[in-house]
């Protein structure tokens, strides 16, 4: 038997947060009602993930609630925004109720975690994608635009890069890794943890900020492009993977500058805010690194450089992940 | 050549709001950025159109932009909010230039009608979908939630119902029409106009309300149940679409009761209230007809109830549409 729509919704989709509700409305109206505290603006963002597209048609339910919610939790991070509420649209080939049940248990083990209440959704059958919007609330003037980094800004990344991208690659059949290492590098590529807490904590200190989404030099490319400057990295500072070390240099490269979906925070600070930058690394339990600057853009200077230990600029082949790039 | 994805959003999507820009920061950056005007709420609703399931893959582009936002504007419509901004994620299989562009120009034409200013989204590649978030302030003790409707209200609907449905059946070709007819009927399936004005309009007036997208009876039922009731509706005043006269009685019924996709409102109001809604229709340009009562509901009663002239229920042989029920 087929489940209804409205039975599966409201099993799996209503329930209280366990933090109590913050939603004047939630799921079950046209619409979710929210207030937003006296003196904060909202932050909001929206992503999709599709089948085929962002994800294997046959990956882990619990896996793709965790990573749907991720990556949207991932922005609200880049923007310094603390998580308040989110709406999921889910597209579903067929009802079927185990998938339904790992996916929201994935989806609301990460929703208490950041204390992130779902409001509101849409469920219908199609080819399986699922967009999620979030809601966080923030001080407008804390907010870390991509343009607004300043020239002799140290450039700062959170955790490490590459882990996933190289996680990728094993599933792609690119390259044959040892179990160990595959199984790390997939977790990186499977359950990204959003640096919500690490956002929050740099409001106030950081200038410019992104989520590596898309590689680390397509990404820092964004906010050298906004703020009218360059950005030159120093390629032995940049914290790769563990998993980085058990592959050859030019998979270490590809992976930790132009992998996508680490969703580590790279974002910009004043010189004289490093001290800032490092208490609120420690206070958020987030492990940052200083990776380069932000220099003024001289004529034909690439957005991002990466400069090797005897200062000469590492060869970038491989822009960020677009996905509708020609092949 | 295949145009790169950050290309087409710039070009289609990023643009300047004709009423000037409300949001903070719009699209473009990891989120966007609004503020709640002071002492309003903010009603959220989102909604998806997935090929093959809400729409033929070959539908016409503007006609998708439309309704994409439409639907979803009729979601704020159903709670009495004023549309104020919307995201877009927007799942596409290829980039045909063409189509976006009579995309964008269905979805802006009816954005700038509401002065709805579109402040972010995702575009990514797969089958095609959209899934629209809209934002719009109200106050929260106005909002026609689905639980608020009292015995003894009268039960209002706007426009006309059915034809819809009956632009559907075309197209399924279950029936032939005449040109002229289907081509009416058409208008309605393709080109809702949600009654944003008269939402705004019934504040403070109407109890609940719904806006009727997967058929009258169905969503009245939603009313009904959730406010502990029972609605009862006389078959002779409910207002069909012209093109209704066009086909046999039984049709007839089941486009008008059963029926989806006329975006038209169903609220209730108290008798108190008749001339405040009159003149809320009359100020917000929407016909508006009374078509039945909330009553206590009596044991063993279904949520809504239709009475033919003598009096008696007609047999409602279908329930709305549910994507997922069984066939």
């Amino acid at each position: 038997m087929v489940t209804s729509e409205f039975d599966l919704i409201a099993r799996y989709f209503t329930r209280s947060s366990p933090g109590g509700q913050r939603a004047l409305l939630g799921v079950g109206d046209d619409c979710a009602l929210i207030n937003v505290a006296l003196g904060q603006s909202l932050a909001i963002s929206t992503d999709t993930l599709c089948a085929g597209t962002h994800f294997f048609a046959d990956a882990d339910a619990k896996s793709l609630g965790h990573k749907a919610l991720a990556v949207n939790l991932s922005d609200l991070a880049a923007m310094g925004a603390t998580p308040r509420y989110a709406t999921l649209a889910l597209t579903l080939p067929n009802v079927n109720e185990a998938w339904v049940a790992s996916f929201a248990d994935g989806f609301f083990a990460l929703a208490d975690a950041y204390d992130c209440e779902l409001i509101g959704g849409d469920t219908t059958r199609g080819p399986l994608s699922i967009t999620v919007t979030v809601f966080g609330e923030l001080l407008a003037h804390n907010a870390f635009r991509r343009d607004a980094a300043q020239s002799g800004d140290d450039v700062w990344l959170s955790g490490t890069v590459g882990g996933a991208a190289l996680g990728l690659a094993h599933l792609q059949q690119k390259l044959v890794l040892p179990t160990t290492v595959a199984d790390r590098a997939l977790v990186r590529l499977h359950a990204p943890t959003p640096r919500v807490h690490l956002g929050v904590a740099l409001a106030g200190i950081a200038h410019a900020a992104i989520d590596v989404s898309d590689g680390l030099v397509a990404d820092l490319g964004h906010i050298a492009q906004r703020s009218n400057g360059a950005a030159v990295l120093q390629w032995e500072r940049i914290p790769l993977h563990p998993t980085l070390l058990a592959v050859a240099p030019d998979w270490r490269q590809s992976c930790a500058l132009s992998g996508g979906d680490d969703y580590e925070l790279c974002f910009t600070a004043a010189l004289t805010a490093r001290e800032a930058v490092e208490a609120a690394a420690r206070s958020s339990g987030t492990a940052v690194t200083r990776v380069g600057v932000i220099v003024p853009k001289g004529a034909g200077m690439p957005n991002v450089t990466v400069n090797d230990e005897h200062g000469q600029p590492l060869p970038l082949a491989r822009g960020g992940y677009d996905h509708f790039a020609a092949a």
